[in-house]
């Protein structure tokens, strides 16, 4: 199968991350292409960035007709419904994705992201998805996106100690990674602590790969419906869908 | 005061209309300024169509640093936690201002909105909000939003329709009309059904209003914080935050 | 518009704290009255308080026939819903309406009210108004209601102490003041704190002046239609309703 | 034991026949007073009733300090906050009491009340108590409290038909009957069914008993805490608890 | 009546203690019959204990088809829902038993039960009966179900100081003892910390008084249907229900 | 990967049936184990049979202790949690399985299950896994277990029937098939009726896959914990965890 992976933002060394992380664990058939939309912003702190990503991403994946299935490689699953509604084939967020695995390892999970600025959307997302009794907390590190790829930074410390907390304080069973720049530390920190440590972007990569071999698609029988042919205008004109279909 | 509505579709006329339904309503020393943005889709029905909108509404809105608040003139309150993060006023949704004002006068509304594939999005607004427990149903009436402005359409008689089913099979005591192109309907159905029947547009004016004269903006301790200043790339580089401030 | 503003209990300096407070966000066109019973406790501290406030405030209100709405200026909004079945007009609680704007401004809120005494019912307030997600915690500052009039007391070092716990135990992004007695304090607090404090008495008479400007009124087709014609006996014997009307 | 009932309305007759209900199920040894107030509605039919019956329901209660717990025979569970903080004794609600037996029994459960203007306090009391996904339906059979004593009247058949309609439409696998005048029906309906229905006059009988065999009585340590100490005025000044004691 | 207290774990030793506090409530006419099966685990401590004492105590019940009623004297709740679906007189969990009862008396309370692994289990039966918003917290004492058995164990002193952390950073206003081992501390707990404690063994004995005293039984109209008449192969053979009935 | 599916129930036809339905979606380097305990009953329905599967269950999957992951056949997810406690691989159930696929594929979901009686379980697990928002109702086509496997039946014309009624009443954009005996009919249903039809079998052989091809195993840190070493009596003492570990 064509898997696409479309990382919002436009960072092109972060997608080369998750493609890499992506690739680790997909399955013999399964090509792998990381994309990342040309425009918008270079990391995704907070609600004002998501809203500026989602053009360039359901772009990157209108222009990907053939591709058996997407995947969206920001924890706050930006876009997310948009694109389900977009594309006919399964569209997986990396949050909801490591969030629905958690639930099927453990009683309860912590989220450990970036930013505090993120906590809210998370804990939306968290009360939206149906698991805000078995998420314990949604927890900050404060080390923001781009830090992530800096190999001199202390990241890597500040998650685990903040890992540490959620085992003691939360009573975490499991601790949910909140970015996808966090996607090659999972296995070292799951050693680290005993506990498992999950990845939203390969839990999304085996949830889509999933998915296309149940054959099963987006429905499109309510919310998920294709957008209405009308008119749209300016700059935006090319997103419009017509009449003809 | 001066109080920007923005209509997030692209259709002037509507914005017309949204704009004399504020005026209506709006206080003596209050300025009502409605615009819409020239870029995005002609109406909002469903996922796909909001996220085109959003970025030309808070251009319109970024363009206004010196409107006292601001309104987002569409039921799904499109754009709503990205524009509270951008502006330092208050921004309020016409959605959830005739839900809070519903439950203000009722123990229990029903939505009547115009396609079904609205309805996913606002049940998620209504679960968002906290009003699960007070929302008897979220209804369509499968009239499309342009049809609104069409005179010669039997628009008028289809929501009628949906309120009476919504009085007799929902137990609904209060009606909150689900799109900003039912804003002129809402006296004379509220009259012929003896029940309260609320427009969110005039709802938003009034609370946009309130929380001016009361000197209450939107918090900036968290989930609301100002966008963080980094890179914007390609089309949309203009919608950067700079660290200049 | 005639705007009454009924204090539950029976201290009158405290009757005008409030109604100076109402005054000082009260539009131009509102005629603000504040009143109190004249039976009843000299303050609200717990559910046993409420009860023997409420028929006093109610007798308040049924005796001005001619407002055009109402506000009941105890936080725990003590007889709100008896309230609302009784007048045709709209009836505000402080408690919902400081509740309501907060959720518009902030992600999560955090009540700091009097007496722990009281935190109960707050909290079974912010679940019966669908505010459990959004509502970080209810905090007492242990200052008894009629402290609040006390010049020479720490009242507000304390209240400003809760608000500092508030915002870094809780996360909480702005604050809500959980007595009428706390309404002059509104605004220093918010500047202390730098994020929005909000004060229940000025939030419910901007709330009743747009429910009142929207032509809006209490829906009577369900929980909140008008006492049925009975026979009240003994010392109540006129809280009845007649069959003649 | 001593165990006093309040009716809370001042229906006499509709107090004996609480009364022998609840003789009918009560243990050897207990003693059961019924009464109520002299004051307040005859019977209690909306918010607005409910107010003017709790003063004199407390007076019934506060001038039995013998008594060993009290049950409040109105299915709203009228004044049951203020009653617990007043007494140190238990205080048993008969609308809380059915429904806690009906979860012992059923996995699902609905309620038929008199009207429907009771239904949305008794939806707000199911939601309170943690029911929401244990009660089906809060229905009415639109037959008015104080008809229930007329034995021309078709009310028991009205009942019985709801009751077939929360057996087809809401799987009910027991019913709660939501009036304390429907106590002598609950056998022979039950009977005529084939399912549970219970009656909260009987069920908070036997619940009071037991909080007292057991030796427990109302916390005292949070929002049951007895009465602060404070001047109450007017006609209601002997309600106020002296500092003395 | 006849009332069959089974405890699900084969600790003979556990069976007695619980059975004295069974009779220790019991009413005058009430038969206490503490029973435990002979295959199964010494105690339950978690959820893989849980299965294997299930099928034992089910064969006690239906050895006793004369019993009036009967008692699980597990805090899980072992095995309720399918002793409900295979007996026709009342079951009722001390778990339950002891829940219900805290909400009769307290607006908050807190568990506390022996061993961290049993939390998550308690906390699922929490969210299952609908008292997540009255439960503050479920706590671990760190004490071995067994060694409650021990005189000279330091466990009563460790519940004692898991009792008085619940009260100060929960908020607690009653506590809920989390192990039928733990039955006959209830008292004295209770006084030393002036707030109801409350044990599950008691508690059920006397709602299942109560469920017997009013006429009612397990409603056969929907989950807890009778089992269906099937094979069951092997060594469970004789589980089966023969299609004579 | 080495991949044992256990169907509780003593069906081996019907077992037979789930493994082709596993090995149908595998994928190609997992083999794939379909077993059935040899004690137990023939088909699960209800709260008691499932009782009597879980031994048996639990004992063929201690008796692989090379497996890699295990799913559990059932779609009541019998005895699931016990499952996950005793194995450190990877546990799924069928029906956790089928309805997180479904809430990634449509914004709300219906589950068609068998029997009346098997409804409140299934309601339960979707209360306990978080998605009462989006499963709009538990459905029963009165189709008995094995039945299912009766060439002559009319199971599937009932079982498109109920689906019709799902997709106009309920508003379901997806369907669960509610017992593993369905696995064989999803592709046409769902071609039938143009919406996702999800089988859990298949569902949960894919979740299975992904959590091995993760490295993720089930978290030993709180409810799942190895069971802890204690004595076992009777025929039961085989199922005992010894101290020696």
């Amino acid at each position: 199968m064509h898997l696409t992976i479309v990382n919002p933002n436009t960072t092109a060394s972060m997608t080369r991350t998750i493609g890499e992380a992506a690739r680790a664990v997909a399955a013999a058939g399964t090509v792998i292409e990381a994309v990342n939309p040309d425009s918008g912003p270079a990391s995704i702190e907070g609600y004002y960035d998501e809203v500026w990503s989602i053009p360039g991403m359901l772009e990157e994946m209108r222009a990907r007709p053939a591709s058996d299935a997407f995947v969206i490689a920001c924890f706050d699953d930006t876009g997310l419904d948009a694109a389900r509604s977009l594309m006919a084939v399964p569209v997986v967020g990396i949050g909801e994705a490591a969030m629905h695995m958690a639930t099927l390892l453990a009683t309860k999970f912590t989220v450990v992201t970036t930013l505090a600025v993120s906590v809210p959307a998370l804990e939306h997302n968290v009360h939206k998805y149906g698991f805000a009794h078995r998420c314990a907390r949604v927890r900050a590190c404060e080390v923001p996106v781009l830090e992530l790829e800096d190999p001199t930074s202390d990241a890597r410390a500040r998650i685990s100690a903040e890992i540490a907390r959620a085992k003691n304080e939360d009573r975490a069973e499991a601790i949910v990674l909140g970015c996808a720049g966090m996607a090659d530390l999972a296995a070292a920190l799951s050693a680290e602590h005993g506990m498992p440590v999950i990845d939203g972007v390969a839990a999304a990569v085996k949830l889509a790969e999933s998915l296309h071999a149940l054959g099963l698609k987006t429905s499109k029988a309510g919310g998920y419906a294709p957008p209405r042919p009308k008119a749209y205008r300016g700059r935006f004109a090319s997103a419009g869908v017509s009449t003809d279909g």
